[in-house]
This record gives structure tokens, sequence and C-alpha cells, in this order.
């Protein structure tokens, strides 16, 4: 059984200045972020630039993060594609290059057909012939198609499915899906702008844009409320929100990797067509951080 | 200066069943809520079927309700209409009729003219010309029209408004709103399905459908919380995700109704076009109950 | 029978300097705009802020208009309110006034209640009710409620419901409506938009913004379509797009309003919240004029 | 200069049972459809379930399929992929295998950050880049991005940049489009359920589902439009306005597919998550046909 307590980072994927794919930085960048007490990462989620890659690619981001990754941190690796069949076999690749996890995004683009029956089907399919585990993600701001709590509890009753990463920020859903799904099952926070409020409700952590750059006050949220230092966790849950607006809602990947190069990461450019921040937001951003 | 810390159920109107106001069961509920260890009330709320009342007869309800809630007790009443003369008429009503403070849903009809400019210039000139403090109340599965952080930031920056209920339910934009606003400006959850992960970032309390028919387990979430007894409070708000759901987003007033009638107080008809729940969702409400 | 066919302009409601009616500006706009080959007016409309008036003065309004349009033209009234005792009442008070048909706005803040057949209930019961034909009104940019081509044809089963206008402008939908609704249901574009696009799959004309402050060009394209000149129908169609996005869409009631001010005839303020436009917008509306 | 006169198919990707790609059948479906007065084909659009295949699988479809078109017809391959990249890369492979044009879906899965500066940028990089014209394709119902008229006119502001396929069905936003770009920017409806209203504000054709099973209704739309016979053509548009709905709306690829079978042509399966139609799907599928 794979535990997902703690802080997750999704972690951005590096390119050079072409644009061209740079597992060295990738590699980097997590060995900074090793440092710190974070459960583990998530590799090619949507600050991953998931749809940016192509098979291969998303196959050389998996195996060289695993290169970096120690065996005692978890790797989760974002397997989630509009074909069950391309799903299942990007799931096999996470398994053999070594992903604790996969998370699955769910399909999005023929959004009127996909019923519940649609989506219990594609994942119920993929966790059967997925080696590993398989973690479920809602990002409703991307896919424009926000699963319901029924969906989500329906396709959870699955014994190889494990978890939720949320990122629609909706509570209240967040706290009938713990309530309504088996004991065990594990729902992660998608933004450090809800971490405490969905702590609080029985998530078990979070994977969050803001622990590629701000890690330890991320663990400093979590370990406050563990240890019930209630108050601590509120300031600091609010120390963090304009940051992370910054770098998810507002200015999204392109800020996010702009603040890495800031701290001496790499963060080096998106792929088109994200562009880069403009020198005013820029501005803005690194008086917030 | 009000202080809205606590739990305030929003009151239902209460209609004979030739969908007439009732005044006489408006002030019987009060009397029944009375018993508990409630903030006050908010009359003419979305369960008060506001948009239902001619400008008469919420003049009426307000009247009755101040009769039956004591003076230790909260009234906050809703008085935003479409027009801003219309609301500062009704503002200057609620006062006359005893209301502590005033909440004003914000016009919404007109959504592609709603600027920010035009929202705080309403909101400005109503807490200018009324005699009570302002409530902001952000209501977006209703209106259509979901009011920014930034919106809200702007609007709250006058003296005579001092609060927000915001059954959005976002809790990050929430969090960003208290982080943001001035010191003093107090935030109320808008629903008892995110009433602790609100409280754990800021919100000093709730406006709650659900404290109609369970106060008690709402007030014990709020108590629990400032207490410290966190695993206490997350088991409780884990309990009432469900009724929560099934008298809001799922079945609404009606449902709201059906369950005060099952539980001795009076709920009776809606004003039509809502119309009663069926006897199968009244078996899975009572269930619930 | 009442025949829809033809154009229509909604008239805005005037207002002077201070907000108050003024049924003498409504009285006189209608006999400047008598001179043309109008079919009628729809007074109360979106355009004649019908949410921001009062029970009483929406009666006044009914009645000054009456006095201004000559008997050989229709006048049609905005009837529809949140409740359907309201509705009734208003549409009762309409005919009482000389209108020869009611439009009906759909109930709409209560959105997660609006089923089918709470709808239908809705608008039979007011037909039921009502002493002259019913119209029904979908509009879904400001109220956030699309009725779906199935909930008009079922509300369409009733003998004094006899037609729809339709602001929503997906032509698809509305084929299937008049392809699904009874022979001799009326349909009318609700926006010079999409007039022609709309006439050519059935719809019998439009109750246009547009025929306030440019009739000629509205009736020319009805024309030109009838008399299947359908190059000159098209020509025309194209030069009206901007203009009409402007005092629609972009700019609303306040766009319309100014513009009647420069074209000699009454259009004064709008109540607030609605905001004069700016002197920049003005600039450009007065070019496209 | 490609002239987009007349209609489309846009192709169905046809799979084995074991979802593996048919080449050969894909070449039989154009054969059958070679015989009628069609302008071209588009393949690789979302009928094709361009989301579903691999770049390699891609550029096996766009040699088949042009292998079956004959030289007087004209080719589309659909190309656009998130990134730009691969957009550029996709669409010389398109003009390498023979397509007289490429149509570009705009990016959405980062729809926060897709300002109409991305967009123009991405649109002219790929239009730069790509040796046949590109055809701007705005598909909201899938994308969850709904282009707006200012976005589609800056980004036909390229010589390159020919035409555009709007599925959006906003008539009024089409005839805006249409007035505002160049001279010669040819606009195709994306869906028969408007083809008829298209071609009156000036679109120049069609890229129709509905011309898979039924092309001889569709040209037969076409030419009675184009000869003036206004009322044969309105007619015949309200005919096919329920089948078109079953076939794209209301249950999607599976339901065209369905009906290519039971036509004699070759549907076959669609690639999970895409689920086959149900018996009672069915039974109503061959009753509108």
């Amino acid at each position: 059984m794979i535990d997902l307590h703690g802080i997750f980072p999704p972690l951005p994927t590096s390119f050079n200045k072409d644009e061209s794919l740079s597992t060295e930085h990738i590699r980097k960048n997590i060995e900074t972020l090793n440092r710190y007490g974070l459960s583990g990462y998530l590799i090619l989620g949507s600050n991953g630039e998931l749809v940016m890659l192509s098979h291969e690619e998303k196959i050389r981001v998996m195996e060289a993060a695993r290169e970096a990754i120690p065996r005692e941190k978890l790797m989760l690796a974002g397997t989630g594609c509009e074909s069950t069949r391309e799903t299942i076999l990007l799931s096999r690749e996470a398994a053999r290059a070594g992903a604790d996890a996969v998370m699955v995004l769910n399909p999005f683009y023929y959004k009127g057909q996909m019923s519940q029956a649609a989506l219990v089907s594609h994942y119920h399919t993929v966790a059967d012939a997925s080696a590993v585990p398989v973690i479920i993600y809602n990002m409703p701001a991307n896919t424009g198609l926000d699963m319901t709590a029924a969906d989500i509890s329906a396709i959870a009753d699955h014994p190889n499915i494990i978890g939720l990463k949320d990122s629609g920020g909706n509570l209240a859903k967040m706290a009938g899906i713990i309530h309504n799904t088996k004991k065990g099952f594990q729902v992660l926070a998608g933004s450090a702008g809800f971490l405490l409020p969905a702590l609080t409700i029985g998530a078990v952590g979070g994977i969050l844009a803001l622990a590629n750059i701000a890690p330890q006050n991320c663990l400093d949220i979590y370990h406050s409320f563990v240890e019930g230092k209630m108050d601590r966790a509120q300031k600091l849950q609010q120390e963090i929100v304009s940051l992370n607006a910054a770098v998810t809602r507002n200015w999204g990947v392109p800020a996010l990797k702009a603040a890495m190069d800031h701290l001496g990461m790499y963060g080096g450019p998106c792929r088109r067509p994200l562009q880069p921040i403009s020198e005013e937001v820029k501005k803005k951003l690194l008086q917030l951080l």
C-alpha cells in the first residue's frame, strides 16, 4: 500500500532554449529539492506540461527523474491520455521506469460523451492493466470537465485506485468524496491555496506547484496542522495565498519557471504557445518572492 | 461594531397553502431556534425566497422576525435588489424594522455590464445611505456572476461594509479575500459543506441553511474548532456533508422546508415555480435526517 | 391569432435625471418610431430594464405605451417574474392595459431547481391564467439559464403559448425548435446580429434592440429576405453587425440610450448600477452611428 | 489560392475491432464518397478522433487518404496540437503527404494563459512554417475555449491563413468575423445544423459530420442556396436538423460510425473511452436514418 501523506511538488519539465527536453536540468532540480522533507514528486502533471510532450519524451522524463529520486521518496507519474489504450501503454512504461503510482487525468476532449459509465470504464480498464496503483486527477480549470463527486466515488471503487488529486478547490465536494469512498482512499489537495482547508476535512496532503519554489512553507503548514498548531497553520496558510496564486491561476507555469530561475534552480522556457511572463509581471512576481 | 462570530440560520420565509405570507409561522420558527446558542438570523436570503417577495412583503417579514428575535441576537436582513435605488430603500426599511445589518446580494441581471467599477459604485452608494452596516453576499450558483477576489476587496474598502457571506465555496479565494481586506473584515461561510475549512483559514462563522434543521451540529463544529478539538471537528464536519447537500445544492429550499415539517417546525410550501420534492426524494431525505 | 411577423423594437424605459420614471418620454419615443413600418413594440424586456422596475411602475409603463401605440401595431409586454403568482398578476395587468400578448422570461434564480417539469408547470400555469397569448423568452446571457430545445418544445405545447423570442443565437437549436413545435408556433430572433440567419431557417421576424435606433435597416433586411433579394439581405446584414454589437453584447442598454440621445430621441440615464458609457466608448459609438 | 466553397465531410478515422488503425477502410470510405459532388475531405478533425492518434498514425492516415482522394478534390488535414512545435512538425508532414491545406485547432489545455497575443503568436508561427495554407479551427464544445471574434480577426491577419471552420454556431459572431477580416477570408460552417444560416451571412460552405452519411442532402442545401431557391433550402435545412443533432451534439462519433455501418460504409469502433451507442440509442438513430 502506497502512503500519500505529505507534500509533493509537481515538477516542471525542463527545456533548453530551443525547447528541446533537458533531462539533466530535471535531475538537478530534483537533487535541490531532495534536501527537504517532501514525500516525493509528481512528474508529468499540468506543471510538467504533459500535453506538450511526445510519448517518447515522457518516458525519458520518467527515467531521468527516477535516477534522481531516492527510493524512500515516491515518484508519481502523470500518464493520462485521451485514449484508454495510450493511457495503459504509458502507465506500463511508468511502472517499468520505476514510478510508485500513476496519476491519471480524465479524458476530456469528447466532453459530451464522457458519461459516468464511460469514465468508470476508462479508469477501471487502466487500473486493471496498471502494475502500479492509480491516482485520479481532476483538473477542471484546464480540462473544462469537472468530474462530479458521484463520478469520482464510482471510479474510486476499484482495488488498484488509491487516491485523488483534486485541483478544483470545492471543499464541500472534497469532504463528500472522502466521506463516500472506501476507507483508506487518499485525497490530495491540488493547490496550496486550499491546503489547510483540505487537511481539516481529511485530505492526507497536497501536490502543490508552490512546493517547487517554497517547499518549506508548504511543509510547515502540513506539520503545523498535524501537530495541532492551528493558529500557526492558519497564519502560514494566509501568507502563501498571493504567491501561490501568482504561480498557478494568474500567470501559470511560465511564472513558476521564472521563480525557479530567480531562486537558483533551473526554470527555463516553456514550450510555446506558453509565453514568457512580461517584465511587468516579473517585477510583481519578484516582489512576492 | 457588529460581531458576526458564530452560526446564523438563513430562515426560510413561511407561506400558507395558498402561497400567501405567514408571518406567524416565521415567528414560531424563530422561537423554536431561539433555544440554541445561535448568534442570530439571516432573513430574506436565498433560503428566504427573496426574489419571490414584493417590497411590502419583505418589510412585513422584517418586522415580524424582529418581534421574535431577542435583542441579544442579531437580525441580518437581505436587501439586495437589481437597482441601487431599491436596494437603498429596502436597506432603510430594514434599519427601521430593527435589522442590525443588511446583507446585499450583488446585482447580476446585466452581467455583461457589472464591471468592478459598477459593483463598487453600487455597494458604496448603498453603504453610504444605509443606517446599519452592510455585508456583501456572493452567491454564484444562483446569480451566475461570481464576484472575483479583487472585486470583493475593492468593495470591502468602505467603513460601513463589514463582512462577506461567500456561498461559492472556493477556499483559496476566500483565504485571499481575508488576507487582502482590512483588519476586522468578517467573512462568513455560506454553506455548512465548507464550514470547518472556512474557519481554518480565518472565517468567523457561517450562515448555513443546515442550521435551520441541525443547529446543534453546526454549533458543535464551530465550538470544536474554537476549542482546538480538531479531530472532533473533522468528524462532525464529515457527518453533515450529505444532509447538507440534500437541503442545499441537490434539492434546495423545498427539501429544507420538507425537513422542517418533518422535525416539527413549519416548512410549508415554496412559492412556485419551486416544486415540492417528490415522494422518492422525500424518502431519501428522511433517511438522511 | 396574433401574427408576429416583422420587426419589433424592445423599447428602453425612459427615466428622468433622478432615475424616476418618465412615461412622457416613453410615449414620445413610440411616436417617433410609429413612422416606420414596424409590426409593434416590446415593452418591459431586457432593454426595458424590467428588473429595475416595481410592479406599479411596470403597470404605468404599459398604460402609457398603449396610449402611444396605435391599435394596428402590437404591444407585447414583458411580464416574467421569479414567482408564478406575480407573473400571473402582471400578465393580467398587461391584458387590462391593452397588451396584445405577454412575453414571459423564465424564472432563473433557483437554477438548480428549474427542471423541465418546473419550467413547463410555470409556463402552463401562467398561460392558463393569461387573457392574452404568451410568448416564451429565452435570454441566457442575462439569466445564466439556457432553456434547452426540449424544454422549449415541451413548454410550447399549450394552446395559449404562441411563440418564442430566443436571444441565445444558437441557430441549430432554433431550427430544431421550429421543426419540433406545433405548426404556427412563431419564433423571433432576439438580436439583429442573427436576424437574416434566423429568417432563413423559419423565424418570422425579430425583437431587436437595434430597431430602436436603426429601424429602417432592420426592416430592409426583413423585406429583402421576404422578397428573395438574398444578395442585398446579406449585404445589409453584414453592415449592421458592428453597431448591433455595440448597443447589445458590448456596451448594453447605456449605449443604446446614448445612441437614442444622439439621434434626437430620448435616451436618458439607466437606473444604477448600470453606468453611463465613458467618453471613450461614446466616441467609438458615434463613429459606428 | 485554395477555394473552399462547397461541402466537405470530416472523415472518421477507421479502426479495426482491436482499435488498431485501418487505413484500408479509410480509403474505401473515401472511394464511396468520391461519387458525390463534394469539394474535398477533412481528415484528422474531431470526427477523425485526432486526439486519440499518435504522430505516426496521423501521418499514415494522411498518406492513405491522399491515395484515395482525387487531385481535383481538396484534402484538408487537421494538424493542431497543444505545442507550437508539434503543430509545425505535423503541418509539414501534411504538406509532404499531399494535403492542400491544414486545419489548426487552437491550443486549449492552458486556457488561462491563452491570451490573444499567445494565440496570434501560435498561429502566425505555424503559418510562417507551413508550406500549405492554414485554416483556423474553433471548436468550443470540445476545447472549452471559445476564441472571440477579435481573437480570430487578429489571427486571420496573415497571408498564409485563409479561412476558419467555426463549430460554435454563434451566427452573429460569424457575421462579425466575415465583416472584419480581409477580403477573401473563407468561413466554413462547422455543423450542418447551421449550414443555411451560415451561408446567408457569407460563409462559403461547410465541414459537416452529416456529409459522411447524407452527402447529397448537404449538397442540396448548398446548391439550393447558391441558386436562390430559398424555400427549398429552408425545407431541406429543417429536415436534417434531428439527424444532424444525433450524430454530433447528442451521441457523437460513435453514432456517426454506427450510421455509416448501417449504410454499408465502414464505421467500426471508436477508440475508448468513447463507448459504442446503446441498443436503445441505435434504435432511435436508425429511425432517423
